[in-house]
């Protein structure tokens, strides 16, 4: 592939998509009032409260996986990405791109699933567009959801101090497992996580002090852009970190990083030293039985990782990591 | 193609997509209080002004045309959608999704003009995602705009009444033209009208009684949409609608009705009789030259196209139009 060209590895939630997009976001000169334009959405200030704005496409292969299709995760990313700025979501665009001779019955099955966790969480599809792309133009399927929300307090990803620390709300890299192991046809009992973080949020509202949902590039991502916005050094305890049995087995197989995997209804959160406690009791006896703390913050750069033996950097993924997983 | 398949008709912007789209629309239940969710865009009443939110996904193949290119329109159209509802528009969102081996400098040109654009209107893109396909899994770049807007009036669709005039605000399917010039290599001077209709709309505030920009689908589908949602016949007065002579030589040689071939940057304006000299002298001095009323609103149902020496219907397009054309 030349070099003027744009790679895989320019989607794949790590450092050249960071540079990617953080170049396409410095030709756009013009954010007007808007603030956190490179947070996981862009905010108002209108009248007491905040306006925030988010979006994302998916992309993914298969789009059915075991614990739901590409239409519940369309509306549970980007639920997730308005949930982890403090803002609850007030509704949510809904763009189709299909390609020619999709199945009918699958289509339905996927509006159905976004229909479903609509009506749950009470977040409205309010409006949305359909295309077709002739057969050979496009592989299935396409989704982008737009959301907007409101909050009386933004939660940004830089307010992060040392002393901090770093919980995450259960295993993480359940969605890349489980789409990998759909894709390779791997025999696993591996369900994706993807959940919206809403009651997480929700559960621990005033105690947040930053959050990110894992997503492409997984926690080594969020980490590293966390530790960079903020300026602070973030150092993680490899033996703390929840990860099942058969997404390492995956992992190891095909030679993927699982703190790189995407998971998709995990909620990685910054608190301050005096709330950790209650935090995590709050989460494990209300929602996440898993959650855990998994690092800490001190000042400095970069994000280490100690392992039983050693402390090495956590960089930022730069390979092509897995292509198509959300 | 088999009958339970998604076929290219229902991406055309006519009858077939309408049913799909009215399917996807009764599926997603819950609207919450938001309002108009078939009109071009959703719209939520905050304080004494409304909220409004719309989006679209551009899959327009060749994303370079003479005019503009896929950036241009994605901001174009979703900058439309909101003002052919008398919003004015704070923010937009920008999604790309782009082939592998998609060239840098392409893309370049595409950010450039959503940059310029975005600045010249006074619209920022506030926030965005962008993903890159495998080679081979997508043809092109695709591009997803969400935007809101407020407004204290709201147009709506169904707003139209017996003896209203309808104003085309220049010639018809410059746009449609100029793509099918390029993909089949046909020497014209055609240029794409594609261009942002606010001026237009914030010229005539508080003239306007609907208005709908017609892309998809045409003038065609766009008359029909509003004779079904005010329950009104429209007639059309074939002779009055202008088209320049090279839009008409390419519909003639592909078997394209030009009725239903894509603008991007007019407006079919319904105005109250009384208004209708005053809106016209004000467009064709300030801003559309070739503005004209090209039909009268009356009682009944359907959408009439008087020609040379008869009536006939202007049905809903039906067929599979032209792929990809935005």
């Amino acid at each position: 592939m030349p070099n003027n060209t744009i790679k895989l590895k320019h989607g794949a939630g790590g450092a050249p998509m960071s540079d990617l997009i953080s170049g396409i976001r410095h030709s756009l000169e013009f954010t007007g009032d808007w603030k956190g334009t490179l947070d996981d959405g862009a905010y108002l200030k209108a009248g007491n409260k905040y306006l925030v704005f988010t979006t994302d496409s998916y992309i993914q292969s298969p789009y059915f996986f075991p614990g739901g299709n590409i239409g519940k995760l369309a509306v549970t990313g980007t639920v997730n990405d308005l949930a982890v700025m403090g803002a609850e979501p007030i509704a949510l665009t809904l763009s189709i791109i299909i390609e020619e001779g999709f199945k009918k019955e699958h289509l339905d099955t996927i509006i159905d699933s976004v229909n479903t966790l609509s009506k749950k969480l009470k977040v409205p599809i309010v409006t949305g567009d359909t295309k077709v792309m002739p057969k050979g133009q496009l592989d299935g399927i396409i989704i982008n959801t737009a959301g907007i929300g409101t909050t009386k307090d933004i939660i940004r990803n830089e307010n992060i101090a040392p002393k901090d620390k770093v919980i995450i709300t259960g295993t993480i890299g359940d969605h890349g497992g489980a789409i990998l192991a759909t894709r390779f046809d791997y025999k696993t009992d591996l369900i994706s996580d993807c959940r919206p973080v809403l009651d997480i949020m929700r559960l621990l509202n005033g105690k947040i002090k930053s959050a990110k949902d894992p997503t492409r590039g997984g926690i080594a991502s969020c980490l590293n852009e966390l530790a960079d916005k903020a300026k602070v050094k973030i150092t993680i305890d490899e033996e703390t970190i929840p990860i099942r049995k058969e997404t390492r087995a995956i992992c190891n197989i095909l030679g993927i990083n699982p703190l790189t995997l995407a998971c998709e209804g995990r909620a990685l959160l910054i608190v301050s030293e005096d709330d950790e406690i209650e935090v995590l009791e709050l989460l494990k006896k209300e929602l996440c039985p898993d959650a855990i703390t998994i690092g800490t913050v001190s000042p400095g750069k970069k994000v280490i990782l100690k392992t039983k033996i050693s402390e090495i950097f956590l960089d930022n993924p730069g390979g092509t990591g897995v292509p198509r997983i959300c």
